[in-house]
């Protein structure tokens, strides 16, 4: 029998013990052009990290500004970092697709087809038609943004006022969009203040929560309003990836310890 | 003087006499394997379209989904196009991009500097942050989604009810965004009862119109209202590329008939 997105995501935390996501924005910046080709030296880093973490990390998120920023070449190797994971961990394409039906059908196929992901965040803006595309295969799954981390977001999601927020609307827009049990939403981790609101109407839907570290986001009020019904996965991008003196050997320690923060906030015997 | 990017978009329809854009959505699907390659095919058909309209047409916008299709040999494919137009027409980048502040900034220079494109579309649900490193340098712009044709956008984008919709704030952010005359709205063509209302409140900012064509948007009701301040831009896509029976020759064919009736509506001897 074969599981549902959300299902396989939960499985894969659950066997990992860990709700961590890496974020993969491997920044062309950092790497300054030496011996070998700046692609060459991000491709070592992905992998080198990927080698040191697989073992505990469930999931990973390459975002795809940081490979197109390098054109092709740069969309080639995204490509071949997801080959090189190769099903040991979930993959979700942070790429904000979301376009009108016919288009959104073509990335979709781009993303879950041809380059193999098993998930891709998703901006509601166009409405309806620009997710269903991304949901027909039940195996794979989209984040659906809905509140985000950002200062600037609140203007937009919060549209409507405290009784109706648009926020609210996309979310009740994803649950009745969730009938294959693939949809999952993205909550900033810097908006606790409305968690407890999003996570009862958001009902057992994942949560995908960026803005700890760089952003600020407070890991354990996250990770505990969101626990309370369903699950989440913290993603940590730049707070593992360019983490103490930005050697490989130190992203991998913050992931280490970024796991050991997870586990202790949720991790006990009863629900992991 | 450099011009700002709203400026030479005015311009660059001026010279032309003409408001076509051609939306290259090249679809592999249209394209059979035969002795050559699916990419070799979409590649003649590209640069042949846009040898046969490229002295009457000011603007192409690719979409980025037709290439992603087919990976990273895909997107080269859409590099290679963007530099056979080589400053010959306007190209705007339809890729629908947005994101927080240090993500952006990767797409921004992932598209306007790699890539090379004058103009990207983008959705404004994560707020000004999404928006704001795109439009730093005045001769590069953004297209931001205001209202789009699709039925299921609405419930979105006009989420706050006929006083106070959202899209009306996505304008007025648009407004105060719009310091360096370079950013334009995306108002789909099917958007004709509050398009007028968008007009006024949009002020001069040029408008890309989609819609027309397939979606079945009215072309003369759009260009003659967008046309009432400022100017607008009719996007077509699958109308001209897949025009009768599917040839290169239809197509250019189509091109012509839509730049004709563009040109009857609103090019007159004192707005051309």
């Amino acid at each position: 029998m074969h599981l549902s997105f959300n299902q396989q995501l939960k499985e894969a935390c659950q066997e990992k013990n860990n709700y961590l996501c890496i974020g993969l924005d491997i920044n062309p910046e950092k790497f300054s052009k030496g011996k070998i080709s700046i692609l060459d030296a991000m491709e070592t880093f992905g992998k080198e990290i990927i080698d040191g973490t697989i073992s505990f990390c469930p999931i990973y998120k390459p975002n795809f500004a940081f490979y197109e920023r390098l054109g092709s070449q740069g969309y080639a190797l995204l490509e071949r970092l997801v080959d090189y994971i190769d099903g040991r961990a979930i993959v979700i394409a942070d790429a904000k697709r979301g376009d009108i039906g016919n288009t959104s059908r073509q990335y979709a196929r781009s993303i879950l087809d041809t380059m193999g992901c098993d998930a891709i965040t998703i901006s509601p803006y166009m409405g309806r038609e620009a997710i269903e595309p991304f949901i027909d295969n039940p195996e794979k799954g989209v984040f659906i943004l809905v509140v985000t981390s950002n200062i600037g977001a609140r203007k937009i999601q919060e549209h409507g006022g405290d009784v109706d927020p648009l926020y609210k609307k996309v979310i009740q827009m994803a649950d009745e969009l969730n009938y294959a049990d693939n949809i999952g939403l993205v909550v900033g981790a810097t908006q606790t203040d409305i968690m407890k609101d999003v996570r009862k109407l958001s009902k057992e839907m994942p949560w995908l929560i960026p803005g700890v570290g760089s952003q600020g986001g407070d890991l354990e009020k996250s990770l505990k309003t969101s626990h309370d019904k369903g699950i989440s996965i913290i993603n940590i991008s730049r707070g593992i990836l360019y983490a103490g003196d930005g050697s490989t050997n130190a992203a991998i320690q913050a992931a280490r310890d970024y796991t050991n923060k997870i586990r202790g906030i949720v991790c006990n015997p009863v629900n992991c």
